[in-house]
């Protein structure tokens, strides 16, 4: 399966100048977790909703007074749309991160990986494998 | 395996006359992404990092005004601890839920089951499967 097809495409994603409440408020309306920061096409950050606990409402920061860009996760780790959907979750898990942009060859952003759609397309394709072997030992060798 | 050797036991708790920034507080340093509601030991609600964003910043409530227990979810979906790990994540995933209560036969909240920590303890084991799958075929029929 193609990564791309099953990441957010394209990424919710606010420019370098919005404030945190303006970050919030493209993730409730989109029902996702995390927005890219973007300027020009390329990703400068990533904003998360574990960010808007722990950097902001945790420090006591104004949400409509702090530039997103000032909390953001930079140095962002992002992946190529033809890595494998288990390298993802591996990479996902042992790093603790919930979202992965997907990146072209130019470096720019195509859309956001979620774990949460990962693991949906994942248990499906298992849930397929097991459908497949399972009539596959029920089949009474007849034809049709 | 049972699902209290791999959830946050005892739950990460606060008070029903917690604040919302109590409950942040709370979710931040002990590093989880939602907080049970009790009183006298029974669960009331819980509240999670989906609903910080939702229900107090995007409703540009104060988390120190703000009564947890205004904005938590009440009604909260809970489990035994004998349900099977691939039983809650299915209905962690159908629900599109991240925390499950675990509650004893009185209704006592025992801990939180976060889906984090249910896809490692899965992963985990399938490992161990493919592993000794892999070494059974491996094997070249001597002992030792």
């Amino acid at each position: 399966m193609n990564l791309v097809k099953i990441a957010h495409v394209p990424p919710v994603a606010v420019g370098h100048k919005a404030m945190v409440a303006d970050a919030v408020k493209a993730m409730v309306e989109n029902g996702v977790g995390a927005v890219a920061i973007v300027e020009e096409g390329e990703i400068k950050g990533i904003f998360s909703e574990r960010d808007v606990m722990k950097k902001v409402i945790y420090q006591s920061l104004a949400p409509d007074r702090t530039l997103v860009s000032d909390v953001m996760t930079k140095d962002v780790e992002s992946i190529r749309s033809d890595m494998s959907s288990t390298e993802a979750l591996r990479l996902m898990m042992d790093r603790h991160i919930r979202h992965l942009p997907i990146v072209d060859e130019q470096g720019k952003i195509l859309g956001i990986l979620s774990i949460r759609n990962l693991l949906h397309s994942l248990v499906e394709e298992l849930e397929d494998s097991v459908n497949t072997i399972t009539s596959y030992f029920n089949a009474d060798g007849g034809g049709g």
